[in-house]
Formats: C-alpha cells, sequence, structure tokens
C-alpha cells in the first residue's frame, strides 16, 4: 500500500497524484503542507519535504521524495500505462519539458500562488499587490510558450501524454483554483487543459476545496 | 559521435561532463554560453538551451536539452558505469539529492556565479555587493547541508557514486573556481571534495580556464 504526504494545492504533490492515477495505483493521503509539514516527512530523510510516497507495507519502509524521484520510480516499477514515450528523442524531449515546467512555473508559485493561500491560512494578512503582478505577468509568459509547443503536437512532448503533461496540468490547475489562468488568450492550451481535465486522474484534483476559499466557478467544468 | 553544447563555467555543463566522462563517453564540444548561444541550439527545439547533448552521426539527429534529460537518457542508453544505484530505495534518494542541489543551488549560481561571470565578460561592468552577499549566505546554507548528510554516509546519498554527488560536485567546482567556496568550515564535504576532484572524469573541469581570470591556487591542487 502506498501513501502519500502532500498539500492538496501544491503543485508538486498535485503532479505526483495525477502520475499515481493514471497508472491505476491505489493509494492513501496525508496531508502535510509546506507552513505545518506531518511529523513523519522530517524523519524519511534529512532535509525531506512533501510531495513523499511511502511504501507503508514494505520493511525497511521505501519511500521517494519530490516529483523526480517519485515519477521516475513509478515509472520504473509500476504495471500502469507509461508516462514517458519509448523512442529516446521523445522520451528526452519529454523530461526537457517537464523539468522546464517545474523550473519555469516555480517564480509563479512562490509568487502569486503563495500570496493566494497565504491569504486563507493566514486570515489577517493581505496579499502583497507587486508579488501578485509579478506572478501574473511570469505566468502570461508560461501560458504562452506552452500554447506555442501545442500547435506542434496533441500533447507537450509529443503525440502521447507524457509526465510534461502531467506536470504542466498540476501546475496550472492550482493556479486555476484561484481564477489566475486567463484560458481565452491561449486557445490551444484551453483545448489541451479540457481533455486533461476530463482524464479520469483529474477527478480528485478538481474535488479538492480548501476551507472558506472555493474555487472560481469554471475550476470543475470541464467546457469551461 | 557525441556533441555537447555548454559552457565551461556553467553547473549544469558541468554535470553533464562527470556524466559522460563516468560512462566513458567520448564526445566533442562547443560552446553555447547563455548570453550568446550558438545558433545550433535554439533550432533543435523551442526554448532549447544548453546543455545540449546531440548524436551528430544519427539521422534524423537525437538531441537531449538539460540535466535531467541529458544524465537518465545516458542512464538508459550508455554501457559504462551506473550513476544511479539499482536499489530502489538508494535510488530515489540519489534522485531527491540530485535534485534538491539542482534547486538549492540556483539562488547561488543566480547571484554569487552570474555576478563574478558578468563581470569578466562585460568588462566595465562591477558586481553588485548585495547579490555577491545574498549569493554567499545562500552557499553557506548548502555547505552545511552537504556536510550534514557526509556524515552519515561516505556519497551523499549511498555508499555508492551517483548523479547527487556529480550534481554537487559541478556546482561547487563552478564556485571554486572564484573561490568562493570555504572549505575549512564543512570539513567532511572537503574532504569528499578531494575524492571527487582526483576522479579522471574531473580534469577536464580542472583544464578549464577563462580567458583573463585565473582560477584560485587551490582549483587544481587535489591536497587543497
Amino acid at each position: 500500500m502506498k501513501r502519500l504526504y502532500h498539500w492538496p494545492l501544491d503543485p508538486a504533490g498535485r503532479l505526483v497524484r495525477l502520475a499515481l492515477g493514471e497508472k491505476g495505483e491505489g493509494f492513501e493521503t496525508l496531508e502535510s503542507p509546506s507552513w505545518a509539514p506531518h511529523p513523519d516527512v522530517p524523519r524519511l530523510a534529512h532535509g525531506a519535504v512533501a510531495p513523499a510516497l511511502v511504501e507503508i507495507d514494505s520493511e525497511p519502509r521505501m519511500f521517494a521524495c519530490g516529483t523526480r524521484a517519485i515519477c521516475e520510480h513509478l515509472e520504473e516499477t509500476s504495471q500502469g500505462r507509461a508516462l514517458l514515450p519509448q523512442d529516446p528523442a521523445a522520451r528526452a524531449e519529454a523530461r526537457r519539458l517537464w523539468a522546464w515546467v517545474e523550473a519555469a512555473c516555480e517564480e509563479v508559485t512562490d509568487t502569486l500562488l503563495t500570496e493566494r493561500v497565504m491569504q486563507w491560512v493566514k486570515r489577517d494578512r493581505q496579499p502583497d499587490s507587486a508579488r501578485l503582478r509579478r506572478g501574473a505577468h511570469a505566468l502570461r509568459g508560461r501560458l504562452t510558450f506552452l500554447n506555442g509547443l501545442l500547435e506542434l503536437n496533441g500533447y507537450l512532448a509529443c503525440r502521447e501524454l507524457s509526465l510534461a503533461d502531467l506536470a504542466a496540468a498540476a501546475h496550472l490547475s492550482a493556479y486555476d483554483y484561484f481564477g489566475d489562468v486567463e484560458w481565452n488568450a491561449v486557445p490551444e492550451l484551453k483545448d489541451w487543459y479540457a481533455r486533461m481535465k476530463s482524464r479520469p486522474s483529474f477527478r480528485p484534483l478538481l474535488a479538492d476545496r480548501l476551507q472558506a476559499v472555493r474555487p472560481v466557478s469554471h475550476y470543475t467544468n470541464l467546457d469551461f
């Protein structure tokens, strides 16, 4: 049995949940937000943070922390559908874009998403409007880049779904909870996201609800 | 035949050169600094940047960009020594720490290393002392973390050399060119680095020379 320590709106945890869903792996979850980690997580390893995946039946307990370790581990060990193409060139391209998404969206997560989330966590705190603007500007650049990739193929890296798509959808879905993605400016990306959203692996993400902050009205709508 | 587009003091390119060296793969290099990319690189793919590894004999030319795509590709296809442990738990730990090094050192590279390099590229520019201080402070934190890991095992992730060690050595060697690593504060890390430096894969990195900026005197010294 697998257990995932995560926080529902963290893009990294969302990527792992999508990968587990696509692989058809059952798992239980425990919450471990960055501002109040679950006490199990730092005990796994020096500097360990969520997302952390633990095999709770194995002895010693096998664990993997972080999207790179977890997703490559699943790809190597799970019997479910492949999330990296077989062809070496397409495989390299999927990993390049997966890494690109994680690096390029970090600024958006650190500013825009963090401000939105912290406003909710610390109720008396107003978001920093300069950081919101910086995050929104960075996000527009990332959307344009991803939209351009989709003009070439049906998915980001090649003609098949890969970890690059799951990583991008994981990030955008978190920003979309707060209505921060301007979908109408990026029509190819909007079409792709409608397809991603309709996958069974996406359902648990669309069911996430923060107490006191409801998502924007189109968050769960497959035809938005 | 493999060709690597890189810039000698870029930590990402250094990791790829170390991985190729450990694998015993021959390769030619072309320089592609971030401020003046080689014209081949952006033609490889939308948003492609160095390091980029190209198989110049294959048709169509196989390429991989970025450390994640390149190193995983080498691990999957090269006959040389394994750079990830076989055991799944140790393998996950090596990937966690490899990812940690790249994410945690990004701030050091963007501030301290970039200021040092840009002072040399744009001769009339004085480095920004606030950015130098911020980078030096961040680097001290990273050194302490890595030193703590080495108290457990001979290498960062387990008892064997892995991509986590190569990634850390690649970053530290670039900072060390300018004398920015306070080795005496981190004795375990200093011992480990002396072992890393004495590996044959390290020799080309120790031979790198920027025009007009010589490295600190201990840069090539195996007993520093």
